[in-house]
């Protein structure tokens, strides 16, 4: 069993996963495994992947068997398992817990060759509500702190399979770089008594120079203190700081925002590697702690992140990212891509 | 001039470079730019790179000219410029400044195909030297709050150039992981009055499972919440919480501390890409605010890490790294190198 691992200088949580790789051929093959061959996530081989959590089927189809359209799986390789009891213990001036929570799959869509960017909407509507119903699910769970959705596309942003699919991590704890976010649109939202995250989208909004693209119900930005080339943050336009409170009439909207924002990076950016994550209040167990938000000072999000670029020793020693591309240049590329169906000739006009 | 932009719901700082890169290929070539041609590191390649800020010659060398051991230049492709004023501005929630600082880089070395491994205790020495020597004068410009002193080696870790070089980047903030490190070192000192790393450096002393080196100076170990395979730190032995107080007697005994971690990992490992960076106390300057440390809570020390796994989207998402190499089969494994001096046969005991 993986073990968390508390690091004492900067209170952030490590996963020490099951001894797993130890040359470095053994970190290289996590990425090369099943390339080309047989496909675990394709119709007809679902006996091969742990039994599935929930699934979208055609009237008749059986669990477990071809006729779905989106599949939720327990990860066959799980950084944290979901049974035993969450034991928490010290060593010297170290903490550490038990690796439990849950780490799921969710298989994107039939169709092995087909980019997330190329869904129908329909199809992608599926997906978002599949996450929605695994996050409502998981939260039921009163040992899990924070659940996290995110996709990850293309070897170089860690995929290890090509079949288009996301995952969801339960934590037993609320992650650092979460708890900062939340603090901050905390200490934000006691000064103003507004919305850190409806203040941004405001201005965003207003001044239209990293606006990627909006409809009724989301927007599309890249956003100010960008840290990577082309990162897009997509918001919902009303008061939500929980995911899993999307209403079933803004699932086509959202659906409808992400496909324009992946088509602009797949046919702008000859279809990059990226990453994309939904950020959203934690849980609401006792004991938590002050960054628990209430509903007015949060908004999930989706913060999405080509990866093109490299994070070298300044990064990982500061934290402080150096961005090549100013975000307004990125903007301006994409909803360029979004106009023309095809990136810019030449030199943009700035 | 580049900019510092702070993002407001994490309070951390980005820096967006001069508009440098647009298409996809604009990132690859930083990385690809000038690999086996001609290289300006090299002797006789001195009037292609900026004029040197400090160099150790030859007796009867002249500056900018052949006969140097280690030379100090500025980066002529800097994330932040020396010249100007630090310009602090709002817009709306946002906040940046002008991309106030400096970029040096130390050339370790004349000779071009030398890995840092296999330098002499002597040559490794006049690099840590040199590292002191331009922190301490960096440490006089009383715009900068934190000196940051890294090496990337390789191409996945972010070096642009083969042959052996350094950099350091002198900030005009304290970045938010150096704080997080220091507020926790604090706050662990007034609970306790005790040195938190020093803590960490007699238990690991100890317990011995995660020791990979040590000499009567320094302490080399792969620490208790590793977020890398094979992550080790090299802490000094005697309290000293800013790199740049580090004394000329212990200066080869650190050299000799970082051999034996670099000789390990480059022959266990294939010659890993890895990035080290040092840890230190910020600068002194009032209004810096309460993370200055005082001598006694914090210890100035390198973290190496060798980049053999992918950061995806849950790492990014939270800060929470998944690591499959238990830090104890890390150091287990590296001890061994240095036992045998070659990677262990078969798999090792535990």
């Amino acid at each position: 069993m993986s073990e968390l691992r508390r690091d004492p200088l900067t209170g952030g949580w490590v996963i020490i996963a099951e001894d797993r790789g130890l040359r470095p051929s053994d970190f290289g093959s996590v990425a090369a495994v099943k390339r080309g061959g047989f496909c675990p996530f394709c119709p007809g081989s679902e006996s091969t992947t742990p039994p599935e959590v929930a699934a979208y089927r055609e009237p008749g189809s059986g669990s477990n068997s071809p006729g779905w359209k989106v599949r939720a799986i327990p990860n066959k390789y799980a950084a944290l398992r979901i049974e035993g009891e969450l034991v928490r213990e010290g060593d010297g001036v170290y903490d550490k817990m038990r690796g439990i929570g849950a780490h799921e799959v969710i298989i994107e869509s039939p169709e092995h060759h087909r980019h997330m960017a190329d869904f129908s909407i329909e199809q992608l509507s599926l997906v978002i509500r599949m996450y929605r119903d695994r996050v409502s699910d998981l939260k039921k769970d009163s040992r899990f702190r924070y659940i996290q959705v995110f996709k990850n596309h293309g070897s170089v942003a860690g995929a290890a399979l090509d079949h288009s699919h996301s995952q969801i991590i339960a934590l037993p704890m609320t992650p650092r770089w979460v708890k900062q976010e939340l603090i901050g649109s905390k200490e934000y939202y006691a000064l103003k008594e507004r919305c850190l995250l409806m203040d941004i989208l405001r201005q965003e909004s207003q001044q239209g120079v990293r606006t990627v693209y909006e409809n009724e119900a989301f927007f599309a930005f890249c956003p100010f203190a960008a840290k990577f080339p082309f990162e897009t943050w997509i918001l919902p336009k009303v008061q939500q700081n929980d995911f899993s409170l999307i209403q079933d009439g803004q699932i086509p909207r959202l659906a409808d925002a992400l496909q324009q924002v992946l088509r602009a990076l797949q046919r702008g950016l000859e279809d990059p590697p990226f990453n994309f994550i939904i950020h959203s209040a934690p849980s609401k167990y006792p004991k938590e702690g002050y960054w628990i938000t209430i509903d007015q000072d949060y908004l999930w999000h989706i913060e999405l992140i080509p990866r093109l670029t490299r994070i070298a020793g300044f990064e990982w020693g500061t934290g402080c990212l150096i961005n090549p591309t100013p975000p307004e240049r990125s903007a301006e590329f994409l909803r360029q891509v979004l106009e023309e169906g095809a990136p810019p000739t030449g030199k943009t006009s700035e």
